[in-house]
């Protein structure tokens, strides 16, 4: 399959079930909001390493917010639900509760499988002297802090979303594979329910499991010796085309496994409208770990 | 003392000793490298709930650089050394290496007092591809990676710093506290050797040791309850004054208790200048926790 | 009326009518298609000294684009149609052609009612090399560039908007008025077809027709001495409020009347939320001037 | 010559006198300056179809701005004096003054040829209730406006400088020409007194003088179809070698021949490191138009 004359390689990104949190995190002024979602999703690229997986979804303008004031939503995803609500814990109460006029809301909705009582621990910190309050239909706390209130619904929902889901860029030369992964990421931006937790969205360094060098035995990921340029005349068991010197992966989380896809379809697309990219291809293990396989072709059928 | 018209309260902020570690990120542009400082140093306002205390301290321009790019400066610290190594390893390996064009070399030069072997640890993802090389008369790995090679400096130095230099800022409403804790922000940008860890720079709850509600007892730390504008009228051990209306507190790590003096003073200095302003005071423990006590009046001697 | 506590006056806002073109800028990423969107309109505040009024009106996602990239839809408006298409050679020409792998689209659609033929005129920069195309059903010619090619719509619609809407913001301090103002325009970027000229959106100069000084008499337009803040105790006709002392306009520009009253109402809204805000009125010449008369109580009702 | 394997032609840049006006915009915080920096220096590319040439040339702490405040150095700058005064007239008065929090203040200092009264002129403004003050050793005029004082110095001196320094980078492909245009253009931002008027200080689109088309005759410029890659084999003069297909160009403008050099130097040092760059150029008309001719080859000895 070619899409605007780029091979689409005929195989599938394997995923994994994860836990999702969605929080409204709400301020004065925007820029106020995107402080407060950027801290609280930060350090946040894989489970394995990162004490989270986290990122931005997208802005929501003032006029469709619980307070009338302007937000981001934010996603928090962990595998373990335990270990999900002490991130949502300390991400909310370390880097939105102290954030300037922040607030935070569930923003899961109906979607919720469960409800984690977030909001109910940390009005805790008010020491007593919080108040339980409405905005909207929606149950508060209101925290006196320094700068005046810190406002927090009393429980998030979450539900099991999809973790992993991912595409491969390869290009003539590596700027070709950084803008068209820019724009691929420009496009997932506008797809509801999603994330993508690498830093801005990109991944340059993709991994396998273990190692192949006997000495680095110790080693439980290292770098995916197949996929790198610069390895293409040194190993021999090489994946990297000849005319390819590039490669960016991206990587999704998600809500369910239709908002994954629609992201990848759509970031695929944009990534084929850059000059230079050549294939697009996407990273699994045979089938044999995930629960998710999300066929390339049929994205686009 | 007075100025530009505000009260500079005769009292001082009790600060702590941390480890330090000073490291530069580059790229291909100074937006790239932004990315991955940023994502590197999120999470990271304050150990009490963060994994480490982050930031970014400067732009580096590319003229500056050991490899002509752009880049920027974070600090990562923690109080104790082995959990600062294993968030160096954690925070370069999961949001550097995985960021686009990147690499990273040590900040810190011949202030270090002690070498953390991070990049030597991290040369094991190549998986025996990785190279020894140089850059400049710096020892680095050259690791491949999908995107082509990233490269790390084999040492990191670390030195013991100084963490919680604060100063709190009481204005006649909330947005009077806010920009001027914007503008001391921006003032202690241009200091080197600093970083303001939470979110913006800016703290907006501040915290006491235990809770004074004794069905909170569980709490190891509540809300400041005498700095809360909204329990004016309502505590009786109320500190905040009766035309203040919003505070916020601008806290501080460094290289050295010299950075942390000048980032307080340049800060200070430039937050008295925001109309509405109307006392600066600092936090402390009456001294009996922290081993740096920095008085206000002194940086204005 | 009181919204939020916050006094609405009974008055309303003078506008006038002004020729509006609406133009997507592409670009191979939301970035650069932003820094083409601000360079074309800058310079932009008011026809008074500016040789146009303009502005970022939104974003569009790849998803919703004719060449599937991220874009901004930018509104360049004059009172007169030879100068608009002018300006529209020159904004286009200079500040979008020249930036990197933008195209410009009309934005207009069926609204216009009558057509420019900017892009008929633009290729003429082809020196002949340039090609007529079909991007969808859209008429456009490529001309071949440095960077590869420049795709533009040929002709552009306009139409009879509305320009001058406004709203003051009266708030105890500068910055609360400053912060209030801030809210109001990241609410106003929710609404579809207007924008908000002056820098930021935010305007802290208010001027009168003429100069009260009889030495002055040379000016056409000097500062609003009723409603400056400094001024309260100076001049005998002040209209500033014992307990204002800060006070912010927000302008607007828009495609029609009710895009304009609407971003009026929203704008209102979210300034009312922020703490110090005291009172909001707007802007006429007691209805002698302009064609439309926006009262801000009939927003409300 | 090759520096980092990439070709540098054997030619030189050729430019021209202009009047450059040097001017600090300061504000409550670098946000706001930046803002109407941003605006000021709007459509300000070439005076070819712009009414001036204007960028933002570096940001400077508060700790080194005479009201301790954070702003940005811009130049605004004009062939013909009396343009430019009626330039910095209008874009000082309309996208500075307007703007939230401002000072402007010469920053040309010892270096200035003349002095402009251009703050003289907008005290005007005031009608009569500005008041003449100082701000350091700077005689400055204090406007009252809505929102508080508009502070400016009352002369801003100018000079003669350098416009149209420039140079060219083939690549492989576009995006490669356009990340090495990004470098470039990091690199050049930390030269002192220099800036880069086109969108990202990055030009797109070359020209030519009159067009080679008999039928366009009319055209004062055209595309240079010689450095156009897409018509590498169809015109038969195309200079755009066999394995070029991007080319962006770089124009800096400046105080000093030196400081345009010195931007040169870095620049072209910045965008040799990146992959796929092939060659740099310059521009020049044979020697015939400009006082000035730069050699690429000279800035390295």
């Amino acid at each position: 399959m070619e899409i605007n004359g780029v091979v689409i390689e005929d195989t599938f990104a394997e995923a994994f079930p994860i836990w999702v949190s969605r929080i409204l995190v709400t301020a004065a002024t925007e820029k106020l909001a995107k402080i407060a979602a950027t801290e609280a999703t930060g350090f946040g690229c894989s489970v394995i390493m990162c004490p989270a997986e986290a990122g931005i979804e997208k802005y929501v303008p003032p006029t469709e917010t619980p307070d009338g004031r302007p937000g981001y939503i934010i996603q928090i995803c962990h595998p373990k639900k335990s270990e999900l609500e002490h991130q949502m814990l300390e991400r909310i109460g370390q880097c939105v509760l102290t954030a300037p006029t922040t607030a935070a809301f569930d923003a899961m909705g109906d979607e919720a499988e469960e409800q984690l009582k977030v909001g109910f621990k940390l009005k805790f910190f008010g020491d007593g002297y919080e108040k339980k309050d409405k905005v909207g239909d929606k149950t508060v706390y209101k925290i006196p802090i320094m700068s005046g209130e810190f406002i927090t619904e009393s429980k998030f929902g979450i539900k099991k979303g999809v973790a992993g889901g991912n595409f491969f860029i390869l290009a003539e030369n590596q700027t070709s594979a950084l803008v068209a992964a820019e724009a691929a990421i420009d496009a997932i931006n506008s797809v509801d329910g999603v994330i993508t937790p690498f830093p801005g969205g990109i991944v340059a360094s993709g991994s396998k499991v273990g190692a192949s060098n006997p000495k680095y035995k110790f080693m439980t990921a290292t770098t995916n010796h197949k996929m790198c340029p610069t390895l293409k005349g040194v190993v021999e068991d090489s994946e990297v085309p000849e005319d390819v010197n590039g490669i960016y992966e991206i990587v999704i989380d998600g809500v369910s496994e239709e908002a994954v896809k629609e992201a990848m379809k759509v970031g695929i697309l944009a990534a084929t409208k850059v000059p230079g990219v050549k294939k697009i291809t996407a990273g699994n293990y045979g089938g044999k770990l995930g629960k998710y396989q999300i066929k390339l072709h049929d994205l686009f059928e």
